[in-house]
């Protein structure tokens, strides 16, 4: 089968990814049947772009070369309008699967333009990624209905714990059983400034120091103020818990420097203070610093650890935990995400079964 | 689609899933377009049965009265020689979908006679879903191997974390990623032990009071001895790794009176002792009692609670944690597979993908 893809952002992750997908060429080709082309890229700042031939066949040194002005780097191409004209152009493609790879950053305030993005890929027929956590954070509900009309896929395992199974974890591997809350560590920039507290250091020089080590970014409050977390609550809970949230309705405290007090004292008690979304059905989700008890799955995770607690009707608990960080997770989200379509798309031939190793 | 199941053992295991069958009878007709039957029944000492229009229309009480001489508990079934004449029935039934559960107990010295059964089923054109862990960790190559050339499904979810998914987490929510180790804390009751030892409990009776409680063996040298353990690694070893090994070929080394104060002394530093059981691709499965770091994910699991970090080439280290026990877990391990059976079927109505929630 083949899928031709449409980058819209096309920063690290989305750059990642168009290394990951060359990596695992042939085992695409071999175990999924699936050959995927590049055919459009729409960067905010460096232009856009759309060859229905696919673009890395003007330009193969492109995917590694520094993004600068994109119409320069694929002379072959045809520079285009902005986003949302490569998602058109796309749709009217004849491409029997087409896929838009939406990798923008999150807008904490609307989502947007990343929503925009995901609904002119379903109005045009086309498939969604997603590693942005906006759309589903913002309004899951509609974008699932409207994927679904479509007969068309939305998929963000990379909201949430990068490329760690969450949401595939649930649907893939737990069926029939009920959701019925969850608790989590799952900011990796908080998490590695509490430890740095519980290890005796102030929040302003840890937090320096995180933004020099490019953990934390130059303005910390998505972070630190615990909006990337309530983000992903809703997310968690509009998905796994049927809620119908924003991450404004989230329940939300963040840390700040009265935070090294609390995480010293919580060590000295044999706890540990750590940053924890939470939700239940029926409830609003919640982000906030808490004091756990030192053998809590989630009490020990340090630095970039991440963790999530599913509970359910017929497992009792479940915990995954993500304990590596880095772009590959996030690259792999959405090549998990290509699979997942391959895996359900009609009409084709289904996918091999993967055989274990 | 309808499938026809025997029971080949039917102790508590066996029972509950019926009942978990039963429970879940409209989830799986409305979501996963499936209906069970249950059609014949082995144990080793009250007899076997089968009766090809199902057994509960027999006797709809059976499944939750006492396990008694089985001829008597269901009148209208036909009484047969044993468990291989049972899978034998299956086999030359007309049923369009034909599933052996087996659930008898381990047997450390060569997996028999649950291989038995494993190998009759092929033989006979019936797929395999079994909580035993003794076949995958004995002979898993060849069973593939068999289940493949005849069509069939060989799976096992249950036999290292319960329910949990161990086997279906990597099939199927991690395409492409490579395990290359692992390293868990997969025994239940030797972790059961170990905290009360940490607690300051001495060995005899933290035993004697698990047993007491039904958490180990009346005959604990199943748990204590690490072979519950080197079972499990050699499954994971078998089927992440590509090993060919045995429970017998695992480095292994048990707890004891020993451990006591191994316990209390890696308490005192901060750390913990754990019976870790691991694996590499090429090396030989280790399971021993290990002093871990108090922030190793494996250090603070208490009791019950087990967890297995997969190490892999795209994803760094990922945990599953099991946090909560029970025969339920088992018995939704055995329906997992069921599933996975109902999804994998060819030449039927594609299962419809699972909606969340």
């Amino acid at each position: 089968m083949r899928a031709d893809l449409v980058l819209v952002g096309f920063g690290n992750v989305g750059r990642r990814f168009v290394r990951l997908l060359d990596e695992q060429r042939d085992s695409l080709a071999d175990t999924f049947d699936l050959e995927c082309r590049i055919v459009g890229i729409a960067t905010a700042k460096h232009g856009a772009i759309f060859s229905p031939d696919g673009l890395f066949a003007t330009n193969p040194a492109a995917p590694t070369a520094p993004v600068d002005a994109l119409p320069a780097l694929y002379p072959g191409a045809e520079s285009v309008e902005g986003s949302l004209e490569v998602i058109e152009r796309l749709g009217r493609s004849d491409s029997p699967t087409r896929v838009v790879v939406e990798t923008t950053t999150l807008n904490i305030v609307d989502a947007r333009p990343a929503l925009d993005h995901v609904e002119a890929a379903f109005e045009a027929g086309c498939h969604v990624i997603t590693a942005n956590k906006g759309p589903v954070a913002f309004a899951y509900d509609g974008l699932r209905r409207k994927a679904e009309q479509a007969g068309l896929a939305f998929l963000f395992e990379g909201a949430v714990m990068d490329g760690v199974p969450v949401f595939n974890l649930v649907r893939e591997t737990m069926p029939g059983v009920r959701v019925t809350g969850f608790r989590g560590v799952i900011n990796s920039t908080t998490n590695h400034i509490l430890t740095a507290l519980e290890d005796g250091e102030a929040f302003e020089p840890a937090l320096a120091r995180m933004q020099a080590e490019g953990i934390a970014e130059a303005d910390p409050s998505l972070d630190v103020d615990g909006w990337d977390a309530a983000a992903k609550a809703a997310a968690l809970a509009n998905v796994l818990l049927g809620a119908h949230v924003t991450p404004h309705e989230v329940d939300r405290t963040g840390i700040g420097p009265a935070s090294a007090a609390l995480a010293r004292r919580a060590r000295t008690r044999g706890n540990r203070l750590r940053l924890v979304a939470s939700g239940r059905v029926g409830g609003r989700p919640v982000v906030r610093p808490e004091e756990l008890p030192g053998d809590d799955l989630l009490a020990r995770l340090r630095g970039m650890a991440n963790a999530l607690i599913l509970q359910t009707d017929l497992l009792g608990e479940v915990g995954i935990c993500q304990l590596t960080g880095g772009l590959t997770l996030t690259a792999y989200a959405l090549f998990s995400d290509l699979i997942t379509i391959r895996r359900r798309c009609p009409g084709q031939r289904a996918a091999p079964l993967r055989r274990i190793p």
